[in-house]
């Protein structure tokens, strides 16, 4: 690698002081505009750059963002934390900032994680993802008024600065297009209570809220809670749908794609046709499910927009500048596709 | 934040020179356990913590590792990545590096990217994804004498420290296994060869090398090359397969999963039943193939194992510890599903 140039060299080759060459290039003074460019021009030109380590002594500060999520295991998809991860990267990168990247652990060993990165001056601020309800780290931060900003909600009577998707919105749209479709008997499947995150209390909010203004009631044994995967939604919809068809659901919404996929294979298993016979719904879009047979009706969040907004909001406070809205709502996109594009053929 | 402690404060309270503490606690010098293990005590107790900043100008390291992907669309999975990443995060801190992740750029400017972290110290080495056949990244790393390993590899006459998949041996386990299910009239569907990477023409080869060696002549018309996505695989093989029972193939090979779902789309639109009629198989073992119907047949690579193997391979080169061999190639997995399972029904 080569050495870098030095400021004492361009200080020489410019035929100025020390003092004022470095108070150039470190933006730190004013001097006539004809100096600065003469300084400017032969820095550029003899290759000089910044060193950012020595920078960093001066002023404190590590110009980095922390950025850490809670993997999901390999044989499932993870496509909202990798869009939103090049999102975040693409807007700090543009306004001067780094993402250090750093590994999920399991319970407080995650604070201790974000405690080391904080002692040891590696970054500036966090952008927090994978919110629990009662998020230890938020504890934490807030406790060492260290900077944050959050892709999702908690309790809600802590105040931190978030962005988040509106769910209940969402699940709004999903019951409103299945109402419209004729759908009156109408099947749930979402994570255990145990197990749910904020995530999964707004969007069962929504979603009861909408059912009952539509004047729906589902029966309690309709509502099945559990572990959230293919499988448990495999098991829980083959119990539903292998009954008489004037009996079963005629159409079954789930809180996650993959569980969509799980009423699928279900439904195919036991030749119900989804689309005629058993309208589906899943939720977040994943790649693979418009490529389902049939495709799948979910629900598109923005994440790009999430990942630029949250930037945004800590680049702000960063930088003295924090937005006056710091509690961002977006909204989600309700994508029909042919698992619920028919209107229900059963009365 | 709370301020830090400092190497002055630590050796007030421990009772030794400011010298001694600081030496101890950088490491730098061997002293008596008793009064090394007494300055640590006290330091702890403190709250003491070495800062990053001041620690890196003195031995101009970083301790990061810079690391970017080229992202898929956001409408497509990417979950090599994903896992890739998780990996390399895990791996590096567990041993004392931190990964710096920072934007893809199409073409030249993606290397002034990698020569503005050089040139700015903000990294020691980097870690090297989507490897083109003439990579530039590679050249001017090279070039500029700067650390770094390759997961894949380029021109084979360049050597540089890489990590790869046996794509070769992959395509000749998917060949091996059809061959011994009684398939003889059996079309390959890869990208173009103007598109193509170094993963592209070492699958090509394995894949003709093990046809050739099993007897199978390919005619011309059923090797297509293209797009690499699902919507030319579903046309080329709708064009195939429309046809003749006992003229059509009846085992397509593909070069990734989505083009086997392509395939799988176009055979159930012609009515043709994929694991009993027509076989099919992907690369690459995405999340989503598992729960198909049927199920697919695909190549899993051992994408945790390389993603430890060229952090390992890195850091042995930054501590001065570098491996023997700095060529490693891993073995993929062939995992058969319903797609391909049975015996071929046609003669």
């Amino acid at each position: 690698m080569p050495r870098n140039v030095t400021i004492k060299e361009v200080a020489a080759a410019a035929g100025f002081s020390y003092q004022t060459v470095s108070k150039v290039l470190n933006n730190q003074v004013k001097v006539s505009k004809q100096t600065e460019e003469r300084i400017w021009k032969v820095a550029n030109e003899m290759g000089y750059h910044p060193n950012f380590i020595a920078r960093s002594l001066r002023s404190q500060r590590s110009g980095m963002i922390g950025f850490s999520w809670e993997p999901y295991p390999p044989d499932q998809t993870n496509q909202i934390y990798s869009h939103f991860m090049e999102s975040i990267i693409h807007y700090c990168e543009n306004n001067g900032y780094h993402i250090l990247a750093f590994p999920y652990k399991a319970g407080s060993e995650w604070v201790d994680s974000y405690r080391n990165l904080i002692e040891t001056n590696r970054v500036d601020g966090f952008i927090l993802t994978s919110i629990e309800r009662e998020d230890a780290r938020i504890v934490f931060l807030q406790e060492q008024n260290f900077p944050f900003v959050a892709f999702g909600r908690s309790n809600p009577e802590w105040h931190f600065p978030f962005v988040d998707v509106n769910g209940a919105v969402g699940m709004r749209m999903v019951v409103e297009h299945l109402v419209s479709q004729g759908h009156k008997r109408i099947a749930l499947i979402n994570w255990s209570e145990v197990k749910s995150s904020s995530v999964g209390i707004d969007r069962m909010k929504g979603c009861m809220e909408a059912l009952n203004k539509a004047g729906i009631n589902v029966p309690a044994h309709w509502i099945a809670r559990g572990e959230g995967d293919f499988a448990f939604a495999y098991k829980t919809s083959l119990e539903w749908l292998d009954t008489d068809p004037d009996l079963r659901p005629t159409a079954i919404i789930t809180f996650c794609d993959v569980m969509a996929i799980g009423v699928m294979n279900a439904a195919l298993n036991l030749g119900i046709r989804v689309g005629t016979d058993l309208a589906i719904t899943g939720f977040d879009d994943s790649p693979q499910v418009q490529y389902m047979v049939p495709s799948l009706t979910s629900i598109q969040q923005p994440i790009w927009e999430v990942g630029c907004k949250v930037s945004e909001m800590l680049l702000g406070i960063l930088t003295g500048n924090p937005p006056a809205n710091q509690a961002i709502l977006l909204e989600p996109k309700l994508i029909v596709r042919d698992s619920s594009s028919q209107p229900c053929n059963s009365s």
